[in-house]
């Protein structure tokens, strides 16, 4: 087993990473406070992993949520199922909430524990390579709004992560090439090497082998740590790992919530953004190629619907977390391992580079 | 104009108590960083103040949300409200929120500004008395649930609290009464001094005499900041502030969300934490007979509703936020203007408390 820790000061806490950590009790109990557990998971994971997971939790009081499946469900209304749970069992403010799922599972149970009684403690048990290298890592937790993604929500740390690559055995592919978008991410923003590293490890990934898995998940939960350790509420430099996600919850937006995985948007997103820096002078064209091929060699989409076109794009990216005074912020690269943020580019590039990165229109 | 400070290291802020101070744009501007503003009021107030509020903010680019007026709409689905206006009109996480109203309008503006991209900055203008001396000061912010009040929220500091005490010439009496209970409430919980005070004056706060009014207010922020700032998160001596409240919570919730008002519903409380500390034999019962007087003089309801009865009460308490493990967190008093938190009270004590505090039955 791997332990890395998010620095935090008094908030700090632990990443587990290994096979077979979910039922073991010994893991989670030093991060407990009380006696009352919720488990919230959904009706995707919880016939795999509740089972096992509710063995880690045997000596506490627990019940369980099972929310539907899906991101058009990250919503205050689903949400709700969560606060239900929690106070028709009587919860108090010394229990402790546990996100057994991906992404939304763990940002809405973040964010119903954000905001139960103004706060209480939470455990990720992330079992998507996507949320086990990002989302569990980092403390950001929210729902969605019809107008736009992620717009509801609150900076909340878990108490622990317990990542248990086992859980990902039974991750469907498209699942799991997501995952490796957000992998490749660290590696286009701060790690050279790790890109390399990917380039040649891909298809180990791929093929689901246990040690390049770890090794990859290992070193993004590091990359993630550091960074929010840096600056926590993302007044700087935790801002770089929106590489690619204001192009990419463009397309999640413009296609509609559900079509597209959130990783698969941040593939193309990334590649959007190596193209961007690429027509201002800033990316070799090399470079844009070694993106473009590492994620089409991850499986992952690199080119957005059809149907959105410049007009579109401009309309869902105007109302993007990263729009300051109107202006749009953009994560862009000097090279591959150095990302920046700026929002003086040409907005005739930014029109290329959407044109360029339609997909064929199906009609 | 009066000025306080609730100090918080870098998150401190000015509370500023004077007549007419609405409509001054230089009040708020030095805490505004943005150009965006959302005003958020409610179909009561707007009417009276918003022209007023908006003249201090007419050099931002201004909007404005009108909820409807009234305990029952502090939900989640009011909530959406202010986040569809703040989506609908592009706003930035550099907005700024501006509540404008009572307590229901200042809780939910400061929870849509928590939780709105993670957390915008907001100004607290509050127009009623029971707003002016508690809920715009200390930073709690939420919605309540069907299952119990408050219970779903975040701590949230505003960035300044102007309060305009021409504001109550406008409240009607039964509102004025009720801000009358938490004023009431500092002087039990810690300055005596206090109380002699508002025995010798209540006839003047009732006939609005401004400068009674000032001192009062002024006297009852202070208190608060300094008890936000001795304990912003309520680990300790903040609870203190909740004398009470949890069988006010339990009478608000037993008569129907609307049906009291918070502040009767803690005159009430507070008449009941006094006589169960008698009858614990902590209080003196000529110290219960003038905790009385007070309530019965500010015009406050001394009895709770007839139907409901120990086990009635006992049910709502039991979610209550200051349950531990089961048992109930009860502030009582030693002395008038010396409070302290226990849940080492004798139930059948607490029966006889509310049996001796129904009002006869109507029927």
């Amino acid at each position: 087993m791997k332990t890395l820790t998010v620095e935090l000061g008094e908030r700090s806490y632990p990443i587990l990473i290994g096979s077979g950590l979910l039922g073991e009790p010994e893991l989670v109990s030093p991060h407990i406070r009380g006696n009352q557990i919720l488990i919230v998971s959904n009706e995707t994971v919880a016939p795999l992993y509740l089972e096992q997971a509710l063995s880690a939790f045997r000596n506490y009081d627990v019940q369980t949520v099972i929310l539907p499946d899906g991101e058009q469900y990250k919503t205050l209304q689903t949400l709700d199922l969560i606060f239900d749970a929690l106070l028709s069992h009587h919860f108090d403010r010394h229990c402790t909430l546990v996100a057994l799922g991906g992404g939304v599972v763990g940002d809405m149970t973040g964010f119903a524990a954000a905001t139960y009684q103004r706060g209480v403690d939470f455990i990720q048990l992330p079992t998507t390579l996507l949320a086990q290298v990002d989302s569990s890592v980092g403390g950001k937790t929210g729902v969605n709004h019809p107008l736009g993604k992620n717009m509801i929500g609150a900076f909340h740390q878990p108490n622990c992560v317990v990542i248990d690559t086992a859980t990902l055995e039974t991750l469907e592919d498209r699942q799991f090439s997501a995952g490796l978008a957000e992998i490749i991410k660290y590696g286009l923003i701060r790690d050279q090497k790790f890109t390399r590293w990917l380039e040649d490890n891909m298809n180990n990934l791929l093929a689901r082998d246990t040690a390049a898995i770890v090794q990859a998940i290992e070193t993004s939960c590091r990359s993630k740590a550091e960074i929010v350790a840096a600056d926590e509420k993302e007044g700087g430099v935790r801002a770089l790992l929106n590489l690619g996600h204001t192009f990419g919850h463009a397309i999640e937006t413009g296609a509609g919530y559900g079509n597209w995985l959130h990783g698969e948007a941040v593939g193309t997103g990334m590649l959007m953004a190596a193209d961007l820096s690429r027509r201002q002078g800033w990316l070799g064209e090399s470079d844009v190629q070694r993106v473009e091929n590492l994620i089409d060699k991850a499986l992952l989409p690199t080119r957005a619907p059809a149907h959105m076109n410049y007009t579109h794009f401009m309309e869902i990216m105007a109302v993007d977390k990263k729009v300051r005074a109107g202006k749009i912020n953009l994560v862009l690269l000097r090279a591959i391992g150095d990302a920046f943020i700026t929002n003086e580019f040409d907005l005739d590039k930014l029109r290329e580079t959407i044109e360029a990165h339609r997909a064929l229109d199906e009609g």
